[in-house]
């Protein structure tokens, strides 16, 4: 039977057209910040829709929307899906917004075809994902398992000053409440997220799904680099100990190792450098480089890591600079569970669509849930990798795509 | 009955040292601007010295000091040596002065020996050659072969607003009239200046006397690469325009191509890059590098340019990267004159003192008198290669050899 289901594109490409004009820059791409009139528009659409299909819906203190199918053992533990309907300034229509329409498609196609699943499926909208005007990321899911407290909730404030509990307070919600409201690991069976990929490989391969096995942890560097500066005129080669030198040595190391010598998932960044006096007729005194690796399996962050302090132990003892090398932070990888990576795996391969396995670079609300629940997501292609802006855009029939995937991987989900 | 002639270190230490002594910054390294009470009382002593020798003392409308030690043919035209005696803010006690002292040591032994040149031997003290001040280095030589005019030294303004000219004015001078003083390239046979190296080659090699073949011509290129900004974490290694890595393999093509495939003494250096949005979890979207090259043969210029354009043509053929080049400035190289080389040389090696060939990566006095006459120098070793700095240090008998050598030479200059 599960085979048969399927999405409606009309539909799909609807949802995201209606979620896109509540917004608070209209011309200038969707603004829609949370616990905002444009946040609270949608949020109705959503749950306008929800009500037409029946569905149970909670609200949590604040503010994460669960609209559950009730399953044949009302006892189970659910399956979620879904993602965020909020966005950052000038954003596009489709990041968060794509994973809630599928899940809400999803829902869709269950209740007009009378499926009745063995476990609740529900869909869930998070609150407060992108973190541009309270200042931190993933506040939403981070609250709904309890990583932050309400007082947390209190110290993330917006540029007017206004903390997310304040701002949520004034929505109508109670997040004073949340710590009632915290979710346990035995509570949830499993969390499904369709996401826009962000960057460029779908889009490249012409893949329209992405079945994501892991979310990449990372390590994070700060290299000083110091030599002896002089004039630049004056000083032959033989006689320098040039830091920029140096540091061109590391960024072409963290490259290569990166792309080369570590693991297929790996990569390493360079994305900032300081150099002081930064003259051009000086050879510098220091250069400071920032190094970001990132990967789903910790040996490949630790053969970048490795490969750095190498090359700076070379640039030390043949150009005889001094350097530093500082951890500026790390986050373990998380693996996304067999059972659902399988699921979306046996369904896309069921239904004929051309998928590819692939890792997350970026943080999510459903890493967030790997600590309580199995976890797997779903990527669409973002076209040229653009997301963040008003020119971010999803085909709508690989959105059609990928919901068709999550249908199937859903009905498996709560069967198991 | 030259080689007889040899320099008295205790005298030339003693010169160094008074004039140490007119200093606005007392403990805080040497700080004597141009027409500044401390410039007066340095002068006054270099006056009264040469008053001493017999000398006849001319100043022109900019302050150029000259003392002349009359020759056998007083029609023929003399031979200078000289150099500063301005500082930078907090520098050292050597820079400029030593090859005021040397002059000056050169003049008194030639008076205390009877010494009658063949040409007049004239100790010269340039104006205002740091630029510190008022902006533009090397003033007093550049308005004395009319490179600036009067209205230029109007221009030329400090941070008090005050111009060259009109400071040259209240110092008790007329540099509304130095039109009428310009040189004119009959009027000096010869010019050999003595000077700190400011870099670590003769200090490194132990060597007393460094004799300037050449005063190296620089080109200067701004390099803009552009790549393709994304999330440094969502962003597989194969799939980045990073100009970042560009601009990493363009500094060590600088580094590479300088030290070992161009000539003996091409540099070449990246003293300042600029990286947009220079963000850790960011692969950028621009990396400005600012490349300056310096040899005394052009050719050597020309190979490290040449290698930046490949580079960069690589660079977009291999990575996608786009990018412009923009020449910044280009100063042809000077060569000094053989006959001037060649007397140095003879000299050091009639007294059997140590050299070596050298070329000159900053710009000097004497180069800006290269378009009218002859022109050669000397450096003696900057010990640690520091310069412009209290710390700044010459060893004495390292100057007193540079001061045999130059009494040496310039017997033989007064006689071709």
């Amino acid at each position: 039977m599960a085979g048969d289901f399927s999405s409606n594109s009309e539909r799909i490409g609807t949802h995201i057209e209606k979620l896109a004009c509540y917004n608070s820059t209209p011309g200038r791409g969707v603004t829609r910040f949370s616990y905002t009139e444009q946040d609270r528009q949608a949020r109705n659409y959503l749950l306008d829709r929800s009500a037409e299909l029946g569905l149970q819906v909670t609200i949590d203190p604040v503010g994460n929307i669960r609209a559950r199918l009730e399953g044949r053992d009302r006892d189970a533990s659910p399956v979620l899906t879904g993602s965020h309907i909020d966005t950052v300034l000038h954003g596009g229509k489709y990041d968060g917004v794509v994973g809630v329409v599928c899940g809400l498609e999803a829902l869709t196609v269950f209740t007009e075809k009378g499926f009745k699943p063995g476990r609740a499926i529900e869909l869930i909208i998070f609150a407060e994902e992108e973190g541009v005007n309270f200042g931190a990321a993933l506040a939403g899911s981070k609250a709904l398992v309890g990583v932050y407290s309400p007082e947390d909730l209190q110290k993330l404030t917006n540029d007017d000053g206004v903390s997310m509990y304040q701002a949520a307070e004034r929505f109508g919600l109670e997040p004073g409440t949340m710590d009632q409201r915290v979710l346990k690991p035995a509570q949830i069976h499993a969390m499904v997220e369709v996401h826009i990929e962000q960057s460029l490989v779908l889009d490249t391969e012409k893949i329209p799904v992405g079945i994501v096995t892991g979310i990449a942890g990372m390590k994070r560097f700060k290299v000083e680099i110091e030599g002896q500066p002089n004039h630049a005129g004056a000083t032959p080669m033989r006689y320098r100990k040039d830091p920029m030198v140096g540091a061109a040595e590391i960024i072409s190391t963290i490259e290569e190792t990166s792309r080369s010598r570590a693991l297929p998932a790996t990569v390493g960044t360079v994305g900032r450098i300081i150099c002081s006096p930064n003259a051009v007729n000086v050879i510098p005194e220091k250069v400071d480089l920032f190094v970001d690796t990132r990967d789903v399996d910790s040996a490949g962050m630790d053969t970048v890591s490795e490969a750095l302090r190498d090359k700076l132990e070379h640039l030390a003892a043949e150009r005889g600079l001094r350097y530093t090398i500082t951890n500026m932070g790390e986050i373990e990888p998380t693996l996304c569970s067999e059972t659902v990576v399988e699921a979306l795996q046996e369904s896309a391969e069921k239904r004929g669509i051309a998928h590819m396995p692939m890792s997350s670079g970026a943080l999510h609300d459903t890493a967030v849930l790997a600590g309580i629940t199995k976890i797997g997501m779903l990527f669409v292609p973002s076209i040229g990798g653009r997301s963040h802006v008003p020119e971010e855009n999803t085909d709508l029939q690989d959105i059609t795509k990928a919901s068709d995937v999550l249908i199937g991987a859903l009905q498996r989900l709560s069967e198991l």
